[in-house]
């Protein structure tokens, strides 16, 4: 009987025609295409399982997943393989063996993800899916001022979308900073030992209020300490968001 | 009667979508585009006149063109009127009244191309219509000692692809340089009062075999004084290629 093995995965995907990460029926995902490759180089179907979702339109430098397979092709050989039968805008960048108990989702000590604006007047052909375009001038000061009150655990319910059950909305935020690139380009990083459901894109939408002088520093306090949705912003749009990097032990 | 206008743009446009610069039945262009939504505006037809035309899937950061009017809006607003009637891969960042002689390709100074190579052994899913991946390792070194054979005036017909007529294949060439950017770009730029048909795709396309080794110095200048197109080497692909700047006096 042939070994069973574990195949870790880190790859990088461009979200713009994906209807996110899950597998769904009738709609393009990352992880529908990604299976089926794999089918197609192994035979059985497989499960993939990825460090979290991503939803529609967002992207990933650095998305960890994993697979239990009988095959016998050397990890090289699948991460060749699979780029092959893969559209151009999903790369696998690396392939492992990991340890049968390896877990993408349940090992993972800590996720980052960035989000891009462009903070300009005028628009770029180039960085619309892969920015908000936000014509009126931020004050990026005024938003890190509210940044160190996020740091921490923290119930972040003020900023979870509907829809995500019951689970606990307890998490612990490391990171959480501003940094201003070139062109107009304003970015934000948060790592977390895990995020809700639309977490990064709710904090920011409240943030660029914060920005734009429609919310205060005491007023987002306020609004971060309700553990209200409705009381945060709106949901920043899902292009400007990237998975960066999953962390393991 | 109205006052008759030259209004000059200049336009940025994300190519891989369009089939190039020139209105074609049938096909989704620039220039038709740009057409149509000044057309909306201002009424009659119009006709627009670009420093050159673009090919299918290549760029454009600075494309320079003219269309005549008899309509009284200011240009500001026919700026942002047209970029909400335009699709966010194309974007107009200046429009101005200009003498009714200016025409956007007889009066030209120089245009400017920069055609950009991802050069490292990785795909990167963001980066497939914007570079020509090469993953062979490149000898940056020997493009650059060919670079400066190809300035100033010469005859270029050893880099035009057929079907460009019986024009002057003498052109003046300004710049030509080979730069290392981050994360495994090389990126040319060429100068020029004017370039003949394919021909930045051309050079580079030969210049990327003395880049592999396949073609040395001397050869290198033996097909360039050739004359004879079949002796350069392949066409680099359309992706990769940036119209970056027209220049007028």
């Amino acid at each position: 009987m042939a070994e069973k093995r574990n195949i870790r995965m880190v790859v990088a995907y461009d979200g713009r025609n994906y209807h996110g990460w899950q597998r769904q029926k009738g709609a393009t995902t990352v992880q529908g295409v990604l299976e089926d490759g794999i089918r197609r180089m192994t035979g059985p179907p497989v499960k993939l399982i990825a460090s979290g979702r991503t939803d529609a339109g967002v992207h990933a430098l650095h998305q960890v997943c994993h697979f239990l397979t009988d095959s016998s092709m050397d990890s090289e050989s699948i991460r060749k393989g699979l780029n092959a039968l893969t559209p151009a805008d999903i790369y696998i960048r690396e392939t492992a063996d990991a340890p049968l108990d390896f877990h993408a989702r349940y090992s993972a000590l800590s996720k980052s993800y960035e989000y891009r604006i462009l903070n300009r007047e005028h628009a770029d052909p180039f960085l619309r899916f892969y920015t908000w375009h936000i014509p009126l001038k931020l004050d990026a000061e005024k938003i890190r001022a509210c940044l160190p009150m996020l740091l921490g655990r923290h119930d972040f319910s003020s900023f979870r979308s509907s829809g995500s059950g019951n689970t606990d909305p307890v998490r612990h935020l490391l990171r959480a900073e501003l940094h201003r690139a070139d062109e107009g380009i304003l970015s934000f990083i948060f790592e977390a030992d895990g995020f809700l459901r639309h977490m990064v894109r709710n904090m920011v939408g409240t943030l660029i209020d914060v920005g734009m002088g429609k919310t205060g520093r005491d007023e987002f306090l306020g609004i971060f300490r309700a553990g209200d949705r409705r009381s945060a912003g709106v949901k920043a749009p899902p292009q400007g968001l990237f998975l960066t990097m999953v962390k393991y032990e």
